[in-house]
């Protein structure tokens, strides 16, 4: 093999050349890839699908993390569901006003392959987590207070175990175990890729019974289908739009952005411009 | 064949399905093709590497148009250098306040192709549209007064007959041919592709060298490499970035932006926060 595709509509996708495979373990939940690429760093796969490569998941997971981040001004206490590569929770732990990440991942091969072959990615041993292997859901249905000051959704696409992620039920337990202050965020897909638009409309739709805003944003990710990536915040108080981050950045520090590649005061704000298309998908006045 | 690939390093890239090639011409410049894909519609290539397809392409052409467009109070007469596709030119016309469009393409295959398998995007017979078929640098080094309110350079990549595009020597010429308060826009490539990082940063430099204002910005063009594009206004007296088109819009009509599909208000002003490693290329401080 010297190249791996990834097709999101009949044979159009993405292609990168394949130095060699790392890795392959087909668990119960789906198939865990890693390779080594000709010009991205190693990649992360699932079922065929990039996941993240080294030189490229900072978008991801800079813009997954901080909105919420800086949208909360006293985010203590963090719940992680999916994520097991590491990259979210290493982000949310750089906020010093963070004191504790609880991450849930159902599949300990997407652990056990990033700690081997990305392990730039995560900080599995940073004091401030907790890595759970069970499923997110479950263990949101088994918490039973309001504990959470920010909630991240960090799951794959709406097909196999990451499928009920975008349920209507599911957000309303996020909710219910988010203070009264909380946030939620949750990646939601390219809006270029028909097939996931009722996903993403779902989850919007869901989210807006339980948190007064509800916003969606987007984001530049090269290596996922059509580079558009979207995601959505979720508040019960603070307005995720009108943040500016200054005076939060006494306490994390002025140097905080400078380990930010993508990530800055003005994207934060810049990230809800929605291009038109994207406004109707998600039926935005 | 049965699939169209565009690699921008090594074997990375984009792969697209292909049911048939439509089109196919070597000129004295350049390989022009046209593809019917499985799933973006027709395609127009260039020496192998995507110029638009019917499906993506309002992006590319309402950013690089209406950003430039939107920032003149009076755009009356525009210059586009490139563009033989005509869907900047369309975009351009669709200003009440444009009267004239030169639209100067140097290589005649380039529109007949368009015209064949991708009519929907150029309008070539609008009353506002002159079309030459000649060397744009030539064209503008021709030119001997202040005559444009507004010229967009809408180029390949920086190799072949559109490298000289990016030269300060070309940029100072559009200066020349701009009025005293004249607007200049190009697109200027993927800020994730290194070897044109270079060209990227030697347009902005030759830019500031003749206009106050100098911004580049960002859109989502999901068959370009990437996916994340950049492109440069250049302004010599109105501010790009502090642009809010409501005054404009009562001359164009109200429903001037229910025929953009990217392009909003709102998008105009978040296209130039850049991610923290773009604004790094440009040096922005």
């Amino acid at each position: 093999m010297d190249q791996f595709s990834e097709y999101y509509k009949g044979r159009s996708g993405l292609t990168l050349g394949v130095v060699k495979k790392l890795y392959a373990k087909q668990t119960p939940y789906q198939l865990v890839e890693v390779y080594e690429t000709d010009s991205w760093g190693n990649l992360l796969t699932i079922d065929g699908l990039v996941m993240l490569s080294e030189q490229d998941e900072f978008v991801y997971h800079e813009m997954l993390s901080h909105v919420p981040l800086f949208t909360h001004p006293k985010p203590e206490k963090v719940l992680i569901i999916g994520g097991g590569d590491g990259g979210t929770a290493r982000e949310v732990m750089r906020h010093k006003r963070v004191k504790q990440v609880d991450l849930v991942e159902i599949d300990e091969a997407v652990v056990e392959a990033c700690k081997l072959y990305l392990p730039t990615v995560g900080d599995f041993d940073h004091p401030k987590l907790t890595l759970r292997i069970e499923d997110g859901i479950q263990f949101i249905e088994n918490t039973k207070e309001e504990t959470y000051d920010v909630v991240i959704i960090d799951g794959s696409d709406p097909v196999g175990p990451a499928d009920g992620l975008f349920d209507t039920s599911f957000v309303e337990q996020c909710a219910r175990i988010l203070k009264k202050d909380g946030v939620f965020a949750s990646q939601s897909e390219s809006p270029w890729v028909k097939h996931y638009q009722p996903s993403m409309q779902r989850l919007a739709k869901g989210l807006k019974l339980f948190f007064p805003r509800v916003n969606p944003y987007i984001c530049s990710i090269p290596l996922y289908p059509t580079g558009l990536w979207s995601m959505i915040v979720a508040s019960k108080k603070y307005d995720p739009k009108g943040i500016h981050i200054n005076e939060t950045l006494r306490i994390e520090g002025d140097d905080f952005l400078n380990g930010c590649r993508y990530y800055t005061d003005e994207i934060h704000r810049a990230a809800f411009a929605l291009p038109a298309f994207v406004r109707k998908i998600f039926q935005i006045e």
